[in-house]
């Protein structure tokens, strides 16, 4: 069932987004003793894996809902892919951002066709724009993680991996809101071969491995980390999913993300933003149990600001 | 004849290089109004297009003058491509460095298995130490771009472009010491139909600009430039062949050269070095008699000093 839902999304959204390369690094593989692979979402359309639950979100719509319209609240990567997809499957997608988001975000939602309602930087403003827009418009509200659809979306880049490489003992992926590595292990689990998940995330924002150990969905106290894409709460749709299907989540600190990042660059020579060098930097903390294994690694997304680097 | 050397230079080099891939971007070819296929260079094997030379040169060597080895002199990524190429054919590989050059760029030919010999960062002395060593150990000097094999060698990245986009109208490269843009112009010439070669150039390092006006080789004034590896002057070797196969030379600013790269690296997510970024720059700022084009664009490499970005 939830094998032939992944199927479905992927079939449904392939016109829409790019399928992406997998990379080696020799010089990374030796460094972890292990051989691995790295999915590069970075190079996706709109720059990170969200625009594949946007899309499959999207196209899951009635045809009165689609002509009424997509409304969502976020100043990062979904707020993009959000704009794209319903350009593209020809869907209105209003979009609530925060006064304060950088200008070149809300030129690129722009540029996507987004339309654009600032609102104050607090999260109750923005749920509260998003909600009247809702009303108003009678247009649907996407969740950026917390979301079946969403989850299956994002699912099949793990899909797309496995079809490459389909022995893969490890895919690690990065843990924020949680709809990424719910889809993750569903798809490692579904199409790989006893193949696990691991989840990276940084320790500042470790709601993902509280709500592990306690079992029920913790909350973040702040949003300290540099992986800006990672600062949200999980969900209760993608909670149960990760209880049952993720194997373990590392925790990271802010150094070692920084650290991952900059050899990602160095040595593979592509831009990704701090929230993709998270997974690789579990597995450089933790290396010992993953040795000469084959492992997938997902780089999420490659929507960073040159001016502001951390090296 | 120089369509044969080019394929037996290809043939020979395949197992000790990366077929690099080819990228493409739609907001980067809808901003100069046609159709652009990008050659990843940055991506070859010790980060740069310069080991396609330096492996030819190295395999065009006899077995005993493999075994003297081979010397040269460079702070740059031939240092590197040298070192990587001469352990990979089993070939000692002397690397004269100046005193002052990078420590990363030390380590990077120490770990290629380079054995470095430091001297006073001048000309003179480069040239000075590595006769010294030649004469010592027999061992064979190699030029980073005034060389037949090294200028086959270079061209094998454009014939691999033209067997993946054999339409191509026009190719785009970069124009330093002249090694790579003469081999871009022969591969261009004798694998492509009617595909032009254009050079882009440093404003600042004109050298070759001036020389196809003159009929002389000229020499640049000063090295001003950010474009690290376009500092140096044409050769002799090189200089005919500019001056019979490359249709144009576009000089560029240097404000042009960052605001080329900040595109590539904001829009493609790849890490490419400053002179990587300068062939595009001339495509951007000349682009009218390019309209609707099919167009390559060779990036060179993507050895950058992350600490020391000018964004």
């Amino acid at each position: 069932m939830i094998k032939e839902d992944l199927q479905v999304s992927y079939d449904r959204i392939r016109p829409y987004i790019h399928h992406t390369p997998v990379l080696q690094s020799r010089q990374l593989s030796a460094m972890v003793d292990a051989d691995v692979y790295f999915k590069c979402e970075n190079f996706q359309r709109s720059g990170s894996f969200k625009i594949r639950g946007a899309v499959n979100a999207i196209l899951e719509l009635s045809e009165t809902d689609r002509q009424n319209g997509v409304v969502t609240h976020s100043s990062g990567n979904f707020a993009q892919a959000v704009s794209l997809s319903a350009r593209n499957i020809g869907v209105p997608a209003y979009i609530v951002m925060p006064s304060n988001a950088p200008e070149v975000k809300k030129a690129a939602v722009q540029s996507y066709g987004g339309q654009i309602t600032l609102c104050p930087p607090t999260i109750e403003d923005r749920e509260k724009n998003a909600d009247r827009i809702r009303l108003e418009k009678g247009a649907t509200l996407l969740h950026p993680s917390n979301d079946i659809n969403v989850i299956l979306g994002h699912g099949t880049a793990t899909m797309e991996l496995l079809e490459e490489q389909p022995d893969l003992d490890y895919i690690f992926g990065p843990v924020g809101g949680g709809g990424l590595i719910a889809g993750t292990a569903l798809a490692a689990h579904f199409f790989g071969k006893n193949c696990k998940t691991i989840g990276g995330e940084p320790a500042e924002v470790d709601d993902a491995y509280r709500s592990l150990i306690s079992g029920k969905i913790e909350k973040n106290e702040t949003t300290n980390t540099i992986a800006d894409g990672l600062r949200t709460n999980l969900g209760h749709h993608n909670f149960p999913v990760i209880q049952n299907y993720v194997e373990k989540i590392v925790l990271v600190s802010e150094a070692e993300i920084v650290q991952a990042m900059h050899l990602i660059w160095e040595r593979m020579k592509i831009v990704i933003e701090p929230s993709s060098a998270v997974p690789f930097a579990a597995l450089l903390k933790e290396k010992e149990p993953f040795k000469n294994k084959k492992i997938g690694v997902i780089l999420s997304g490659g929507n960073v600001d040159l001016a502001n680097l951390p090296f």
